[in-house]
This record gives structure tokens, C-alpha cells and sequence, in this order.
């Protein structure tokens, strides 16, 4: 192999900078070029494909978004659109592809792969709801950052005797809300996964009022069955004893600097993508599995659906105590 | 004087806390005893009062909220409620009172000194809307907050080529809003004191996507005569270039470590609220004018409008190219 | 079991406060009092004990250091310390102990354990240096603060065109260098398990120089065999390009709230700990093995040392490009 | 004028970036071309010079460090240098300059402008200590940034109980000890304005460790009379209760995104400059007096010394009780 292109797809994750910074300095040892794809599979079609050196993704690890851009592309979806991209490929030289993305862009990835052209995937996205890695690109910076919102509406709560309701992202996933929710020491957690009757919630509130609490927090991930206005309005017809106020912490939980944990998987999995590619590897994605990267066959990744581990719904319920 | 009080007020605001331990650690030095009052006027009625001491406010300096909580009080705007907060006052002995808080708070201030009552104000105000004060104690952290959840979009907002609106606090006044979109680099803000058509937002968001920016941002202030939803509704009628998001900041924006800035702003005020009680002051609020902290009466505070200096809004336009 | 204890002691790290209170809350499930130990072994011997219930840790999970404190003994080292401190446990009528801490605080833990009486260990250090599990409480936040240090330093690197010597915590242990060194994109990384000679890092250092680079960054950790100072005279000696500045993060790097990941690996290992002890364990540490929270025995925990995967060292070179 | 030029010199500032975006869209305004000058006066005098457009400045205002790098240059003090340095200026036409520095980088504005070129200075230092402005860019940054580790070190040390000396930076100008020390609560300050006998120091720190507090907190600034290492010694040998630690600030103080009162300081100052230069004026700084930003001769800023108001250290010492 000679030449490789790397692009970034779908939701923009922290961490995807440091991926492709990793991809194109891990190329250069076995002296592959690496070719940056602008604007995901839209670029692909379009051919805004550029050279990329060393240098050329100097000073990016730390900063969040994508350098590379991303775009939603609804030409890629049909055959005569990945015909385009194909011919675009070769048209380049281009002899394998890296996809950083989510779900939908490893589906991109395996038709491609399907198509014959050698492409190897990294998963990114904050929701971390992607089978076959335990943890995706900028799935920790999310959590983090909606921790740090969190603690600083505790504050206000605290103050006001207030309980707060925080939604926060994750359509289909729970994971952010849980996570969130138990490092954020919430009262009450909503999520996909789980059905929780809104009786039980208001329960659960009321109770943290009568023990004493100076604030209830209750993390509802977006996909959650009561949508976050309707729990508000519950609460306050049930009269939980606390004031009742909504935030929806929204695209702030995109950005932000990646954590070192996100900085340091993008760059794992970013090298052992080139590695994979670069070994004959291909319609693969490359996940975190305990402590290790490994190959998993794209074909699962995007037939599979990722368990949330519902004994950490157990732990939440115990430490909100 | 041999024991005064103190109480927050109102919403609270980062920096409370290191001006209740200003106001705790000040008096101590003339022997003064400090009687802290929880949950506002509504506490000072229900006789939620305790003495204070020197370790009491240790360690509370770098705390967001105030950890003498605050509260509405229907009862304390009525003469009756008046009555038995001063009343509460006597029994405990207690010979002045330091309010901290916002417009309302400091108006209830007003009417004890009005009944004879020596009192201090202390402006405490994420929104800075406070006649009498450069600033008032939350506005610096709380516009860093905003900041630093503008910093974050703007990234994921690059990376997709969005255009993003941005509601942030403020239902009268527009500075949180002006400042926070002049930092943060916006390009267009839009506030209570200024009415800009529909027409001309869209005008300039176009504009941008032509000069070849990679996002758009605009901060909308809670009181802009155009609300945050029609705008967003606007701009995607127009088909301005770039798709269109929102995020309301929300209460995230009150709570926090106070900044640098808020709490030596809070200690000198808490100090200085000090001073004047002990040397006999009473109906006015103390406040930051140019370098200096000034008395200025209440009378004035609560009956004028801090006026926005709109030349800060052409300075916006200006840099927004 | 009725009634069991809990300790921080060595060196405080994020996460002990969110680990103590996932002991008291899980305990109380099946109806156990937990008693505070303050000050460690200390404490202990000394007798500060004190009852804990579901309200005593509330508000602490995001706050770093350790509320119950922590010290060193020297009269724990001996037996007759460490009788006393088996009478203590007894007098309170103590069933079982939870000790978080590191690795000698888990050292004493064995001794307990071996004198016949119940104890759990939970690993705490911001070194990451205890054989048994991935993590220990505090290194993924210890990791983020460093780096938000290296961010920092970056920028005013790169405004001077300097080369910067940052030296973290590590005396035997290169973890945090290492770690550390790859998100921030260190150039060069000195670490106790690799020697490097002088004139290889010059080299590297002068590399950068020519490639362009408009900085360079050198990662050493405390315990390198290479010391910063000695590292700082050889380049300045050998006249690399860059002019030569050094930091030493020093305690800054134990502080601040705990993340996201050290919050919820200290809440799990907290919760584990306490179903070891209910369920008759001893002797043993929990520690996170992949994704699961599993026991360990201790007597393999303080006997062994823990070794860093050297491939991150080669990667740390490889992406340095 | 039709060209004007900008540069930064001297140690960086967080905000310099924000400076130079305002210098270069406010000149757009009157059809006024900007040529950007790398490293300071050094590359003034090398020639590295290029124009910059109102895009060359996007995404910058929330970087810290200098996008147009700095550099000492001894060569500039030389009249020689200083000739060369015009010469430059005429041969690219420039009409007139803007100079963003400390001290140092003032003075070589003043030389400049008295050989008749015309020049506008703005006043940028982490240090605040430049004679004619409340405050320079950077200062309000540098303050939160050593705040920020000072609320670390505070956890660590309440937990083990020590007293913790902790070195920040202001060679002969103790602006940001003081202000650090009073906003981070500490029990003692020692800067180059103020002599504090080593005795006093200990018998604070011992008063503090009897009064009960959990720890002691001495921020020393680096030009004060007694070195850091030198009160460390007399602590220990004074043996004042607690254990002493020491940290030394060091070169993150200068890094960080910049803060919202930094961005804006900077965005007014820059603006103002290219007006004054515009307006004909020359040998000048703007700086801010109170609210407003106003010209102050060089010739007074570079001859007079910045006062620091000891009030504010009377205000320390009460406040640590």
C-alpha cells in the first residue's frame, strides 16, 4: 500500500482530531501517504481530497471537533452514489480507507468494503452506542462535560431547594445518562433501557425531600419513554415538596478539549486502523475490548446492539439513598 | 454595634459565599458578632438564625450558591410580613442587616431602612442589571460559563458548517448576552435594548456563509424582543447557507466557582457593607464604581435603570466580519 | 455483620470522597453501620471514629481530597501499633474494614488481615501503580490535570519557539509520564522503565527544531533516571534550537474534582468492597480487570509489581513525528 | 492611512490573539490594510511580514499564546536595529503601528515613535504591572489560572493537614500573589511591595494550625524579599504544626484560553488603538481607567512605576482569620 484516505463522518465527537492526527503520523512509518477527505462521505463524492503531512495535523490533538469536517450525505446512500466515490478513490490512488464515525458512517464503511475497496473503521460517538467497543471516541469528554454541567446546577439546586431535571443526550442510549447520573450522585435516572413509572419518580423525590435533601437531581436521557416536559409537569402536580426546574444541556456536550482518556483511544484506535489497513485488513472496525484494540467484523457492529449493563442501574438506585 | 446579620436573596449568584465570609471575618475585627439568617427574608421571618463564627465560613470562598440558601418571600412584601421580620430582628438582638442580592432583594432592603432599620445592600446579579454598580457579584463568572459553553458549540458547530443560536440569561438586560458575544466572537447578538428585524439576521448569517466562515454564531439574550424560536424558525425559512441549531444555556449559568474576579469583588463589597453599618450607615448599597467601592443610596438603586452602553453593540458588528 | 469501618489513608487522590460514599450508601442497603475512621491508621490507632449515615456523604462525590482525611503512621508499622489499633476496632465493635488506599496503605491492610481480622482494599493512587487492577482511584483525573497544565504551557511554548521540560508525578512508576506524554504530544517522554540517553532526547529535541516545529515538549517523570535539571543543562549545553524552559506540576496535580471515570471506578470499587466484606471476604483488593470489578488477594497485590505495556512507549515515538 | 501594522513582543498574554483580531477588523472598517509582524521587533527588523484579511484572524479569539509569535531582540535596542527596523516599515509601506507588549515592548513603541514613526502601544501582561492601565491583558487569566491550581492544592493539603507554599509569578510587582492569596483565601502573602519578617509568617501559620483550620495556605510571589525555598525552611524549622509542602506555579500561568474580561479588555484596547492611529495620534497607550479605555503618553507609562494599593493587603490579613 501506497496511499490511504482517512474521513470523518456523522456526529462530530472530541477525540476525532486525534485519531486522524494518529492516522496519518502512524502511516508515515511504513512510509504510506495519507490522503484527508473533507466533509465525510459528501467530500468523497465531491473529491475535496488533500495531501496531509506531519505537520499538517500538528497542534489538533487537543482540540475537539474535526478538521476534516463532517457532513450528513444522502447521495452516499444509494449505489450510484457510492459508484461516485469509488471512481473518486481510485480516481486519487487511493488503495484503503479509515472512516471515523458512528453508526450510520460504519454502514458507509461496510458497503463500501462490501464493493471491494479495503476500508477499516473507528468508532466515534458520544452516545458510546456502538457494539463491539466497550467505549467510543468522545463518548468520556461528553460525560464529562454534562458532569460538569451537573455539578454547577447542584449548586443552584442546593440553594434553592430545588429539584432539577437534566436532560441530556442519547436518543437510543442510555449510557450517557447513567454514567452521568451516578457520577453526578442523581436521584433519579431515566434512560431508553428502562422503564420507570412517573409515580416512582415523583416517589423518589419526595422521599429525598422528606430526608432531608437540599436538592433532587433527576438525569433523563432524550430517548428516555417520559420525555423530560412531561416529567417536569408530573412532579409539579404531585407537589414533590421541591420547585421543579428543566435544563437541556444540547450540543454543549459535542465540544469541549477531549479528556486524555479520549485522546488516548482516538490515537490507539487511529494507529491500529493503519495497522489493520495497512496488514490487508479490511470491513473492519477496530474497538477497545478490556484494555486491548481489536478487529471486529463490521458486518456485527452494525447488526448488533450494544447492552447497556443494567447493574449499574441497580448501583444508581442504591447510592441515591 | 455589637451584632448585625446577614442574608442572600433572590436568585442566587457565584460569589455569595466568599462575600457572606467577608462580611462574617470583617466584623469580627471590631468585635462585631454576625448572625447569619438562611433562606432570605423568608428565614428571617421564620427565625432561621444562627451565630456565625470565624471557621463557620472557612473553606466556602471557592463555592458557588450561597450556603445561606435563598428563597421567595410573598409574606415579606406585605407590611404584616415586614413587621414580624423586624420583630425577629430585636429578639435576637440584632442592630444592622447586610442584604445580598439582586434588584427585588435590595428593594426589600429598602423598606426595612424606610421602618428604621440600619441596612446595607450588597448587589449580587448574574444578569449585572443593578443601577449603581459596574458590576454586581455573579455577572464575571457567570459570562465565563457562557463562554466556555460557546467555546464548546463552536467547535461542533465548525465542524458541521451550522449556524447556532445561543440563548443565554438576561430578561431585561442584554449584558450578559452583549459581552458574552462579543468574547465569544458572535456574529450577531441580540438584546432587550437594541430591536434588530428578522430580515437583517438572516442577512448577516448569509453573509458569513459567503464570506466563506466555517459557522455562524448568535447569542440571544432571554429578553430579546425576537425569541430565541422564532429566529431559528426565520433563519431556516430564509435558507441562509448554513443548517440551523439551538441551545438554551439555562441555569447552568448561575452555578459554578466564582472567577478571580467575583470573589474579590464580593470581599471588598462584603467588607466595605461592614464598615458602613458599623459606622452608621444604613439605606444605602455599596457598589463598584470605576476602581473604587462607593456607597450609593437605595432610594436611587432601586428607582433608576442601568443603562446598557450601546457603543459595545457597534463593536460587535464591527468585529463580527 | 453489623457494623464495619472505612479509611483513606498515604496519599490523598480524586475519588476517595465518591469511594467513602459508595461504602456508607451500599452498607446501608443490607442494614450494616458504617463507622468513619479519620486520619487512617492513624486515626485508628487513636480512636477518631465516628458513626456515618446516608446524609453525613452527601454533596461529596464530586469533591476531591478525602473527607475523612488521611496520614502517615509510623506506629502501624509495628506490632504493638497495630495491636492497638485491632483493640480499637474491637472496643467499637467493628466487624470488618474497607482501607482505600495505595500501596502501602494496603501493605498494613494485610497485616490486619493476617491478624486474623476482615478487611477489604480499594486501590487509590494517582501513580497507577498497583498490581491488580487497570486503574486506580485518582490517575484518569491526576492524567486530565496534567495535560490541562501541557495545554497551557503548549501555547506559550509555541508563541516563543521554546522547548519545555514538565515534569509529573511518577517516583517508580512512569504511567503518568507516559500517558500524560502521549495526549499532550510530547515530543519526548523520560520514564523510570526506559533509559534514554541524553543525547537521543537532544537529538529528538533538534529534529523537531529542523523539521519546523514551533515547539517542542519533554515529559519526564519524577522518579526518570535522567532528573529535569539534568535534562534542562544538557540541552541548553547542546544548543538544540529552542531555548529551554522547565515546570515542575508538582501537588497541583493531586487536587481538583474528581472526573467522570474516577468517580464512577471509585463508586463501583466502594460498592464491591462492601459485598466482599458482607459476604466473608478478606484479605483481598477489589480492582477493575477490563470491564469487571474483581477481587484479588492482597498478598499478590503488594508482592508484585505492576509493569507498563512498553508499546505504549513506541507509539508515544512513532506519533512524536 | 492605508496600511498599518501590528505585532506582539515581550512575554505572551492570554488575549494578545483577541488584540490582534480587533486591531485587524476594526482597520477594515475605514478601508485600512493590516500587515501582521512575526515575533515582535525581531521580525520587524527580518522582514517576516504579511497581510492579513478579516478571515487570517477567525477562530482566534479564544486561543491563548500569540498567533504572530514573539521574541526578545537585543538587535532593537541598538539604534542601528531601530533604523533597520523603519526602514522595513517604509519599505512595505507601513504608515503606522501597533505595538502589544509588557514594558520592554513599550519602550521600544516610545523609540519608534520619537524617530517620528507613528506608533500605539497596548499594554499586555500576565503581571498587571504596567503604569497607566487598571489592568493588562492577560492579568485577569493568569489570576484564574492560579486560582484554579490553589483550589487544588487546598484539597490535598486539608486532607493530610499541611501548610502548602505556593509560588506564583511577579518578579517586582505582587499584583497577582495578592489578589491570588485574598480570592484563594490564603492565610498569608508575601510580595516584593511588602516586608513581612519570616517570624511573623510563622507565627500566622502557627495560629492558624491552633485556631483549629484544616490547612495553611502561603502564596509568595516569585520577587518577594524572602524566596519560597527560604520560608519553606523557616517553617519547618519553626515546626508550626503542620507539615510543609511547596509548589511553584511556573509556565501554566501563562497558558489557558483566555477569559471573558481578557477577551473583551482586549477587543476594546485593540479597537481603540487602530482608532488612535487612525486619528492621527502617536506615542501613546490606551489603557482602561475605570470603565473607559483613554490614550496615556509612553513617556508617562515607561517612567512611571504601577503602584500597588495596600489596602488590599489589610483586607488579606483581616480576611484570614
Amino acid at each position: 500500500m501506497k496511499r490511504i484516505s482517512v474521513l470523518t463522518s456523522g456526529g462530530d465527537a472530541p477525540g476525532m482530531n486525534a485519531c486522524v492526527r494518529a492516522v496519518v503520523r502512524t502511516a508515515l512509518g511504513p512510509g504510506v501517504e495519507v490522503m484527508g477527505i473533507k466533509r465525510g462521505y459528501a467530500g468523497l463524492i465531491d473529491g475535496e481530497i488533500e495531501s496531509m503531512g506531519a505537520r499538517s495535523v500538528g497542534g489538533i490533538i487537543q482540540r475537539g471537533g474535526t478538521i476534516l469536517q463532517t457532513a450528513r450525505c444522502e447521495e452516499f446512500k444509494t449505489l450510484a452514489g457510492r459508484r461516485k466515490a469509488l471512481r473518486k478513490l481510485n480516481e486519487y490512488g487511493i488503495e484503503g480507507l479509515v472512516v471515523i464515525g458512528g453508526d450510520g458512517s460504519l454502514r458507509g464503511a461496510l458497503e463500501l468494503h462490501r464493493m471491494g475497496f479495503p476500508v477499516v473503521g473507528v468508532p466515534a460517538s458520544i452516545d458510546n452506542d456502538i457494539w463491539g467497543t466497550d467505549m467510543s471516541i468522545g463518548a468520556d469528554t461528553a460525560l464529562n462535560t454534562a458532569l460538569d454541567a451537573i455539578d454547577r446546577i447542584k449548586e443552584t439546586a442546593s440553594s434553592h431547594g430545588r429539584a432539577f431535571l437534566v436532560e441530556v443526550m442519547g436518543r437510543d442510549c442510555g449510557y450517557l445518562a447513567l454514567m452521568t447520573g451516578i457520577a453526578g450522585g442523581a436521584e433519579v435516572v431515566l434512560i431508553p433501557e428502562k422503564d420507570v413509572p412517573l409515580e416512582r419518580v415523583a416517589e423518589v423525590v419526595e422521599q429525598a425531600y422528606i430526608k432531608g435533601k437540599t436538592h433532587a437531581l433527576i438525569v433523563i436521557a432524550e430517548g428516555a419513554k417520559h420525555k423530560t416536559a412531561e416529567v417536569a409537569a408530573h412532579l409539579q402536580r404531585d407537589e414533590v415538596g421541591f420547585e421543579v426546574r428543566t435544563t437541556i444541556l444540547g450540543h454543549v456536550q459535542r465540544g469541549g478539549l477531549p479528556t486524555a482518556f479520549d485522546r488516548l483511544l482516538a490515537t490507539r484506535l487511529g494507529a491500529e486502523a493503519v495497522r489493520q489497513l495497512v496488514q490487508g485488513a479490511s470491513g473492519v472496525m477496530v474497538g477497545l475490548v478490556g484494555n486491548k484494540i481489536q478487529p471486529i467484523p463490521l458486518e456485527e457492529v452494525v447488526n448488533r446492539r450494544k447492552e447497556l449493563d443494567l447493574t449499574f442501574y441497580e448501583m444508581a438506585e442504591v447510592l441515591a439513598r
